[in-house]
């Protein structure tokens, strides 16, 4: 008799996008003629910097030479990319050795699979509203989770609580507010972990957004963090390699974890077990157009392609102001977060943009109780449904 | 107090591949004028097809085109790939519908994740010697493993205990000894499992190497499999796939699992739920490359690069034996289970070869107590070396 796991069912079957998938392709089949512009997932729509395609189309010509050919590699990334993102590091004086760094097919998978090394007894603290990937793989996995309010009274920047958690989920800039975290903040967290012996999990996903160079863009700028944070980032928003999947993770070796004996045991260790038990390593192609991303042709067009969805983002910003709205994000972060306009619930203003201007949003309800009354707008469509996106909208309000 | 998940400090932390790879270079670094021919870990060295490095060409030229660029693809997979593995086993008399199929970056991926969606309670049974894999990631989720025997008096083909399990790992063409089981064989396990109400977890990376046609190639061939078995299929053999990542997983639609309370929920949606949440696809580009397997070019070239491996095996069976070697497999399954010679262990026969012939294999006893005293070899290298290490083992046995 063959058990599930129980934890299974706990979860809401509903996952935010697919709900709205459900509701767009409902009405896209009802109005066939209508233009939809989706602002909701986050998405990008640039395609893949020519530095990338250049270096993939020269990894796919290796792959068909017996002489050049790659089989398996190794489970934790190819030392020239691990190389290129620490060489990146100690370019922003951070000093992660190639062996921390961890090379994955998504910040998503890793962000999931880092549960496993970790017991089910400990507790879980989360922002709410939060990406629904942290609430749904500790449910799954059975452990308690506690949350601290991120709202309008703090700037959607929540400071520590005063109970004890376990494991702390971070996002800088922010998923889904747009929020960024400032370096007295972000030392608040840290010194909170240390002080209660806890991991941040740092998902820094979108820490290429962050412009000010006062923001911090890694969490280990904080003095402290080594000994109290894994960081998680990707190429997705980076570069465009939402559809090319690659992603990398920082696991301290000074991180510790404790054991029911009362050891520590770093978990650089563990982890690198559970990499290579359970996974074989990011396609050779990938890595090497990942890799690209750290030349100099590439580092200018990952700047262009940035500059260009926060070009987007302060299109939004700005129609957002003149229609007076209320919003966080959009500067230093690809998200915008705003205040739903006359008192509606946030999936209500996304049936009325749906239904009226069909424009598609994000509900904030969608990322946790704080997020009830507000919605979730994306700097990654392009410029020109960007601009008409802004004027239906605006349209839409000023009526 | 961030505690570990215990069980990692359970799993034995040499990993077979690890020690191999330490000798092999400890030796290599003491004889860099000796040239080492690896007939051990099981990596191919033919490169992709034509017809993969095709498709993967035009692939990344759509990822340079903002008319063609693909972001977030399904995170079971694209249809494009899902309807040509189906319709490949429709081609074969059976019916796997697309939405039973999940597209993933490996078998040992989702042979690992899959324990996800099933209690720690289940008792594990796999056969010894064993894939290491199914060991580990069962130790590390903290369920009880039982063993049931393969060995010379079973031919290394047992049949089901007398005892009950709950998830059975069964691996046929079987990775380390090459054995291949026959329809009643398999069927045996298929009523076991039937009647134990419980899960066959069948790992099939090898079935493209069978050409008999009176042996299952799918578990999905026996009666009444459906309603038992998860079938875990991969690219990385079938097709140079080692390197470039791609796999995928059946879970019929009818399969499933029991709750606590009584009540079965398919397991199907659990391992949707589990790659919706802890995954976000394979890259495009690869699973362009993967379909075209499904081509006709594509079939013929992938039926060409078995013919060669299995070309390979026969020239080793051949050796064996002409040396008056006992061995197993090399026949409808790229790997060849010897028995060593003069009553060697397996680490002193792996030493003896590296040390003496400069041939790396892969010690049995590394699959678990059953494998003592035997070695594995693969079909997977170059003609030209394999005929070499040939000659060279034959050369030391004989003296």
């Amino acid at each position: 008799m063959t058990l599930i796991n129980e934890h299974y069912t706990e979860v809401n079957d509903t996952y935010l996008f697919s709900e709205i998938s459900k509701r767009v392709s409902a009405f896209a089949a009802a109005n066939p003629d209508k233009k939809i512009i989706r602002l909701g997932i986050g998405d990008v729509t640039l395609p893949l910097p020519t530095s990338v395609i250049k270096a993939m189309q020269a990894a796919v010509e290796e792959m068909a030479d017996p002489a050049t050919f790659k089989g398996y590699g190794p489970e934790q990334g190819y030392d020239f990319l691990r190389d290129a993102i620490s060489a990146d590091y100690k370019s922003r004086d951070i000093k992660i050795e190639s062996n921390e760094i961890f090379v994955s097919d998504g910040a998503k998978s890793d962000i999931g699979n880092i549960g496993d090394i970790f017991s089910t007894d400990n507790i879980v603290l989360v922002t709410d509203p939060v990406y629904p990937v942290y609430v749904d793989t500790n449910i799954m996995a059975g452990r308690t989770i506690r949350y601290v309010g991120s709202n309008a009274k703090n700037s959607f920047l929540p400071s520590p609580p005063d109970f004890h958690a376990d494991m702390i989920y971070l996002c800088s800039p922010n998923n889904p507010t747009g929020s960024v975290m400032s370096r007295e903040q972000l030392k608040e967290w840290v010194d909170y972990a240390l002080k209660n012996e806890a991991v941040i999990l740092f998902d820094a996903a979108y820490e290429a957004y962050i412009s000010d160079p006062e923001l911090p863009r890694s969490i280990y700028e904080i003095e402290g963090a080594k000994k109290c944070a894994i960081e998680f980032c990707s190429f997705s928003k980076t570069a465009g390699f939402t559809g090319t999947r690659c992603a990398y993770t920082i696991v301290p070796k000074i991180l510790n974890g404790r054991t029911k004996p009362g050891g520590h045991l770093p978990l650089n260790r563990l982890w690198n077990r559970r990499q290579t038990t359970k996974f074989n390593g990011v396609p050779y192609l990938i890595q090497k157009g990942a890799a690209a991303i750290y030349t100099e042709e590439g580092k200018r067009e990952v700047r262009d392609m940035i500059g260009y969805y926060m070009g987007n983002a302060a299109i939004i910003t700005k129609a957002l102001s003149k229609a007076g709205i209320t919003f966080y994000g959009g500067v230093n972060a690809p998200y915008i977060w705003l205040k739903c306009p006359s008192g509606l619930s946030s999936w209500q203003f996304f049936d009325k943009l749906l239904n009226e201007v069909n424009v598609v949003g994000t509900p904030g309800a969608g990322f946790g109780k704080n997020g009830e009354g507000y919605f979730r707008l994306t700097a990654f469509a392009s410029r020109e449904n960007t601009v008409e996106a802004c004027d239906r909208i605006s349209g839409l309000i000023n009526i």
